[in-house]
């Protein structure tokens, strides 16, 4: 081109999202085999695919050449029972993630900002900055409402309000009262997001700190609950979300919804997941007992952590240690884990994998630490 | 909630996308059972999917659970063998849809307006509306490159021209000598995206239409090229396009793409689909025969038709039809077809089905016409 093509000028600053290396790359630049990769850096679920969901994706394989059913009726009646809404209650997304970029889109703009956790998950700032969209973030890293809500009282022009809960990527929680609190002080105009991406192990951990959608919205037409079959329904790799509020609410985000957002095979795939409870049990309660196991571990070495209420746990660092180096170190022994330097802290976060997974690690970081 | 939630102005106007009556639905409206329908509405492949698509997809459902490589490397290594470009020229998405909506968020804005044909697919002008680009048409139906360029030197806030070739939904396209004349006259500053979601078989059909991405993005590094797994490659369901460009035009459209918009399945899909050119050749050769016999067919009961480089054809009524009344009368029989009165014309567009699919086509129409 004899000049520089011109885009959107608040494209500009957006760095390109790049997400943890994939097992092949690791493979490739460390010449580590397969098998001996230990990836936990994406809070999969360790215990992979329920059978029922594999047989199911498998026995519709022919459908792919059909278009989703775009109104989605099986999977949105499926989940109006699990979490008794309607269906006019339910949008489903390509991950939860799709359902933040609608809600972004719906509410915040250039002058209507959006306010966070100081340390909180990428995509709300990813999203918000694609559309220009100022995003306010407490200066604690941890969720603390009060802070939350002396920022909102100072700042007549936030739109939209999220509250990360279980908060990636550090894995604390706060209880339903501390949350209704909170929400009973905000105006009904602002959009109140609560993400529950890791609701299915907050509420195992902690009954009290269960938000349950149905009440949440009934309570707080102004709020948004987010859910997502990624985690705890071990489908990450199908990009299911979903967002449940009130009508006006999820009739508006329709509108930012692209037709068919979701695929044949995930639609099926995530139908089915919602069928088989008893997987996502096993999980979630394997999950908090391998998760005692990183607790003893890191008191044994003094190394601090964020009590978790997800499928990981986050370690912070004293000056003794860089979470870069640690992160890179367990990478060229064949453990990818997500160090957390670009977040602006000294810490790195560990999915909770299968017990197997779990002791390799423990024994690959005493050595990393002791070298 | 006491008053009711603003949310951005320019939602207002839009309405949500309404697709085709999925088959579950016209089965339960009319009681007609499943074996009896036939959907000629979504130009999707008849023949179905690529028994080898289909075994390499059940073979990886176990994976499921694994984030997809978002670097979409496999994909992106066969893609750019095919047409001769590098892994920089390429952008993937969850349909060409999707690489749409990133072209118009990352180049339009309410004062960078669009040109699209003045009957053509209809995601250009809900992505503009998305983000109140206004959009200007062609008085013409059809795609006329003469009153393309008229309206494009007296409307200098044209940033984006939407070309889509072969055009759904009416089947014309344009040879690659008059769409070279064409972009020739483009100021480079201006994006032209040549939308070949149908390329396979305007290709087949005349060689002179043929749009070569390679060259076309070499000649003119202000192009994108836009293709698709969801027709002649028979994944409809599965959501997978891609766009091809300059290196400066993906690595822009990167930042507004959300991550893993691609699902693990539909990578796996999309790769095996692309090694099994066998498969996409028989769809092509198979649907230029059958579409021989709606030719005829429209001939011998008087109906004008478009003629059409696509896997689809639009029958064009007189004042004695009324299109939407007929796709009625269709749909009552189990014939779904799509009625084209929301594009303004009065027409149905018909998807080039099995041999048996048409023959039922052609049996019922005609009762439709005789009744």
């Amino acid at each position: 081109m004899e000049k520089k093509m011109q885009f959107n000028p608040e494209l500009a600053e957006i760095k390109t999202y790049e997400g943890g290396k994939p097992i092949e790359l690791v493979m490739r630049e460390y010449g580590i085999k397969e098998e001996e990769i230990v990836k936990l850096a994406s809070n999969e679920n360790p215990n992979g695919v329920s059978p029922k969901v594999v047989e199911a994706v498998q026995n519709s394989a022919h459908k792919m050449f059909m278009y989703p059913d775009d109104a989605m009726v099986t999977l949105k009646s499926g989940l109006a029972k699990q979490f008794g809404v309607t269906q006019e209650n339910l949008i489903i997304g390509a991950g939860s993630d799709e359902v933040i970029n609608f809600a972004i889109r719906a509410k915040a703009n250039p002058t209507q900002k959006v306010l966070t956790a100081g340390v909180t998950f990428a995509m709300y700032d990813i999203y918000a900055k694609q559309i220009a969209a100022p995003v306010i973030k407490t200066t604690s890293q941890q969720h603390d409402l009060a802070e939350f809500l002396a920022l909102y009282k100072a700042n007549p022009d936030i739109a939209v309000i999220f509250l990360c809960l279980p908060n990636n990527p550090l894995g604390e929680s706060l209880s339903r009262a501390e949350v209704y609190e909170f929400i009973a002080q905000v105006d009904t105009e602002t959009l109140v997001v609560v993400d529950g991406a890791y609701q299915e192990y907050a509420s195992y951990k902690d009954s009290d700190y269960k938000i349950d959608p149905s009440d949440l919205i009934a309570t707080f037409p102004n709020t948004l609950y987010l859910g997502t079959f990624s985690k705890a329904y071990g489908l990450g790799g199908m990009r299911v979300g979903y967002g449940i509020g009130a009508k006006e609410v999820i009739d508006t985000l329709y509108k930012v919804r692209p037709p068919f957002n979701v695929t044949t095979l995930s639609l099926v795939a995530a139908t089915t997941a919602l069928e088989d409870q008893a997987f996502v049990n096993e999980a979630v309660a394997l999950n908090f007992s391998e998760m005692e196991r990183y607790e003893t571990f890191a008191k044994e070495n003094k190394i601090d952590f964020i009590k978790s209420y997800t499928n990981f746990i986050t370690l912070i660092f004293n000056e003794n240690l860089n979470s870069k180096e640690v992160a890179q170190l367990l990478l060229k022994k064949g453990i990818i884990v997500r160090d957390l330097t670009s977040y602006g802290v000294n810490a790195i976060r560990i999915t909770i994998g299968t017990p197997t997974q779990n002791s390799k690690f423990f024994e690959t970081f005493t050595k990393v630490l002791t070298a």
